[in-house]
């Protein structure tokens, strides 16, 4: 099951957290831009080719000490099909390199369109009996909003190719509570209730250390909720965004881990990314600073969480 | 205001459907892919040249005849970029021959990151001080999941570029009830709520026809919810799937329109792709029967709506 392979990374490397590539132009140092705008003019091809090389570096620098990444397909949708490219060959890069691959897409639909967003991003895309990988990442993240429908044929594709997927449950955007806070009758909370989808769905995917293969989003923005889907979803692995930038730290992700510091990965973006800018660094030097802010939030969060032990159910 | 512009489309053809480009490989004809595989190979390349020319068969043969077309996002994403560029030119097509071009991507994500999206599908990408369009679309479907964070950033592009946006409200898939079907505490239901939030987005993009540039998408399999939800949200135009191979009809479609036959544009996919296997009919007769299936659904539903007529408020 794919969250175990995820699980033992983790443990390995000791270190719980994901780092996110989502790579605005903006995080780029110059250097990298103008060569790829010297080859492929200032366009989508130039700004992809930009993102790649960047990405690289980065993986790179992290590859030995952090399990996963998880490019957000937002910033690669940005750049056109020529971003989708840098996204395929930041994936495999990524992969090329050991890494865990989390595709953030928030993907969802109907039955009959998920099995295409389950083949395109996890499995396989048949071509005349031919298969191939379209996109070949480890996990997806998607959005419950449909019901079941939307969630089983991902099922399917996450037990045959060993694959995992994230369920949002509760964002970490402060606008999360217009609808998710908000309690049904019989007092059930909207992301209570997708929390508690996650738990049924993942009955059918069982991980060996007690999580299954459907994680949940529950952002390090929440704690108390997530100190109480912890205990709700025991099941349940989280990828808990919102750390660094959008205000999130050690105490206020703490609460997705279990006791043995098991249970969640604590993704950060911009904070690794832009590490090089924020310490005025040359520019030369951003992979290095990505590495070294990737060892601090690793550091910041073991101490507070504690040594991660596997221990098999 | 991007929807004003689809219902005078709508009105000035009489016809209030709209065509889904969800094209599987199972549904365009052998001579296409053969033709495809011959120059690109068995491979995604291959598949996503044969699903351009099919497109551009179906888009020739209905330009005429309907306002507009949905590429589903899914249908691209499985053949990889290589799809995506599909996905492109496919959009750039269709606006040539004139359409409305829908992409149902429902993107989702905290705000930092809908920017992205907005750019990518509805506005442009700044590269250096020059500016492209990623996809170009003139509408994004949308998963407001994430409440109002996500969907504001669209909003400020969808009023600088003339564009628009429809919210899920009421999926057309069986399992929607699970959550959106379920009543808040007071009484309201879900999807009741993400309607209200429609109404309210859709506030800051006023049409000429009383409508808003945030639509919403309710199902056809739905219509005691739609006739309650055309009630419910006077200004919230309906992006309506479900109609034809999901099962819905003129009937259970009927409701999303007002005494106007105005706020509502219906969706099929399959149903006109596959008419040519449906009928047994020659696959070089693809598009031909596309286009008579296309004319007979807008016949059914304008004989149960009645005379679409603008009436500006």
């Amino acid at each position: 099951m794919a969250f175990d392979r995820l699980i033992e990374k983790i443990c390995e490397l000791q270190n719980p957290t994901v780092a996110g590539l989502d790579p605005k132009l903006d995080y780029i140092p110059g250097s990298i831009c103008e060569k790829a705008y010297a080859e492929h003019g200032k366009t989508l091809e130039g700004a992809a080719a930009a993102v790649l090389e960047f990405n690289k570096g980065i993986i790179d620098a992290l590859c030995d000490i952090v399990p996963a990444v998880k490019p957000q397909c937002a910033y690669y949708e940005l750049y056109g099909w020529q971003g989708m490219k840098t996204l395929h060959d930041t994936i495999q890069y990524a992969k090329s390199k050991g890494l865990f691959v989390i595709v953030d897409g928030k993907r969802n639909d109907i039955g009959s369109t998920m099995q295409a967003y389950a083949a395109a991003y996890l499995g396989k895309t048949g071509v005349a009996g031919e298969k191939s990988a379209a996109f070949g990442a480890d996990a997806l993240t998607v959005n419950g909003y449909p019901g079941s429908d939307g969630v089983l044929p991902l099922l399917d594709v996450c037990r045959e190719e060993d694959k995992g997927i994230f369920i949002l449950d509760k964002t970490s955007n402060r606008s999360s509570d217009e609808l998710q806070d908000q309690s049904f009758e019989g007092g059930e909370t909207l992301y209570e209730a997708m929390g508690r989808f996650c738990e049924e769905w993942g009955k059918s995917l069982p991980g060996k250390y007690g999580y299954s293969g459907v994680g949940a989003v529950v952002g390090a923005t929440w704690p108390e909720q997530l100190t109480q889907l912890r205990v709700m979803l025991p099941h349940t692995f989280f990828l808990v965004p919102g750390y660094g930038a959008q205000g999130g730290d050690a105490d206020s992700a703490a609460p997705a881990f279990d006791s043995n510091g098991n249970g969640a990965i604590v993704n950060a973006s911009r904070s690794i990314l832009c590490a090089w800018k924020k310490e005025d660094a040359p520019q030369e030097k951003y992979a290095e600073c990505a590495r070294k802010e990737a060892e601090r939030m690793r550091d910041e969060i073991i101490k507070r969480v504690g040594k991660i032990r596997l221990e098999k159910v």
